[in-house]
């Protein structure tokens, strides 16, 4: 048996797994990100390596990310979440293990831990987005991680749907994370809960009485209660990243998506609205296939399995 | 020196050619297109390729057609200007030619041949953009032409920029070729006549007197003469062009875009305002690297060329 370990670096957690040839997750630590100082950060994920590797025998070592990486794999050149500018991520880390390591976009190593292990096992042709916060993606073609030129591909979270549409973190407007995401579900809850109070008693009864205290489990609670409001924020929701959908597959034409992330839980709450208007949507409808449109298997693991298995991979 | 034959097929003539390895086209010879009856244009085929084989050695064939093309690169599956729909195009040129055939969408092999030999070469991941009647597309991705699960990657043209937008051929609203083509830019310039008479005063010259009367030529001369009118024809249709290429940077992360067709013909009349908009869009720009802007070199043989040299390949 072959063992690696993936680590996900996120704004708020390290954690840091054993994890075998078939995406078992043999242990599992967890520690704060110390998000302020990068030299805290590498000291965190070291130490969380270290320690696995005190127990273990381990073949290799690869990092998951939440920020843009170069196209060699070494440096996060940005991490929105972390203090990472231009930071040698693979250096500090390999200077304090003694060993070599991969760092990978988090987007990335999902969709990758998806294609060989999880929701699109056989697929060659995979887009995974996750749908959380915000959006993130990665993208695998002919079987392998799409990196691009520089690294950062697989942002669609950042496409424009919307001209002079919402305003969006990144600095643009109309962004397709601003319309498909955890975010864009909870402001349309709080806007029917402004608007049109009737329609969202039970909604607004979960947030405490008011708008803002809608958040987005109570959003998925009430929806799977039934809630007619809250069933039509998923459909709005649902329905942009639909039409994201069929956007990608004009340019990309994959076999699959895999869609993941906090919000994915609500399962064919998000899912069968996405597939309703990927399919009326999508060109050339009469003339081809429709990809699939599966739910993630692996769960919130898969940027850590994901950075464990890339690691066993040649340069 | 090893020679293969390229066909280009389009709605109005077949061109087919006897490439070197170099992309030098030794000899080109140009049919119409029977385009009423599937065998009529099979035989068209058949006969230029025939024709050139009698006066030349020939290693390879490939066919470069304008429709959808199976992932086997056998079959059209629609061809917009065509009579085929789910044509055996292969098959019914071999049958006739008595080799072997490889088909593939003349995008496609327009963009192959760009990064292999024309404006971007040495370059691994490249998105072509043929700015004609409609747009077109080809994408190479780690030095591959990448042609997705089913076949129909690489048709951005058809990826919605505006919601309950422009209708389109497709049936869908809103897409890229609406805002960012030759249509567009005639369908600016004869607004612009009807609604402000007074700044298209050389446009409507140039069109006989009528907004109906200006065409893609007229547009394009106006703008080389100066005319403020025409050059903001440019700035609209080539500020969307910008604004489509940031979105696929945000999905593909390319190395270069190389722009063709016929549009492109007005040089920097289109580049300069796309690139303009492509650098002040790019989501994540100040931490990442702007893809190059090129023009096509190998102009309306580059279909051609790039179905011949396609022909080389394994597999």
């Amino acid at each position: 048996m072959s063992l690696t370990i993936g680590v996900d670096v996120g704004g708020t957690k390290v954690a840091a797994g054993v994890v075998d040839e078939h995406g078992a997750i043999v242990e599992k630590i967890k520690r704060a990100t110390p998000a302020a100082r990068p030299d805290d950060t590498a000291d965190v994920i070291a130490d969380a390596v270290l320690e696995l590797l005190s127990r273990h025998t381990v073949a290799a070592v690869g990092i998951g990310a939440a920020g843009f990486v170069d196209e060699t794999r070494s440096i996060v050149l940005f991490a929105p979440n972390l203090a990472w500018r231009d930071e040698q991520v693979k250096k500090r880390v390999e200077e304090r293990i003694g060993r070599t390591v991969i760092v990978e976009n988090d987007a990335n190593a999902a969709a990758w831990a998806e294609t060989r292990l999880g929701a699109a096992r056989g697929q060659q042709d995979v887009v995974m987005i996750t749908v959380g916060t915000g959006i993130g993606a990665g993208i695998v073609l002919d079987g392998r991680l799409y990196r691009g030129r520089w690294g950062s591909a697989g942002e669609p979270g950042h496409y424009r749907v919307v001209p002079d549409g919402r305003l969006c973190g990144c600095g643009n407007r109309g962004c397709w994370e601003q319309y498909a995401s955890g975010n864009a579900l909870v402001a349309e809850a709080r806007d029917l809960a402004r608007r049109a109070p009737g329609a969202a008693a039970r909604l607004l009864q979960l947030g405490g009485g008011t708008a803002e205290g809608i958040d987005g489990p109570a959003v998925t609670q009430a929806a799977r209660e039934g809630d007619a409001g809250a069933l039509s924020c998923f459909e709005i929701v649902g329905g942009w990243l639909g039409h994201g959908l069929a956007d990608l597959a004009a340019i990309l034409d994959p076999g699959c998506f895999v869609i993941g992330g906090g919000v994915s839980e609500a399962g064919g709450m998000l899912l069968g609205p996405a597939r309703v208007t990927f399919e009326s949507n999508l060109t050339g409808r009469t003339h081809r296939e429709f990809a699939e449109i599966r739910l993630a298997e692996l769960g919130p693991d898969a940027g850590l399995i994901g950075a464990a298995d890339l690691a066993r991979l040649p340069g």
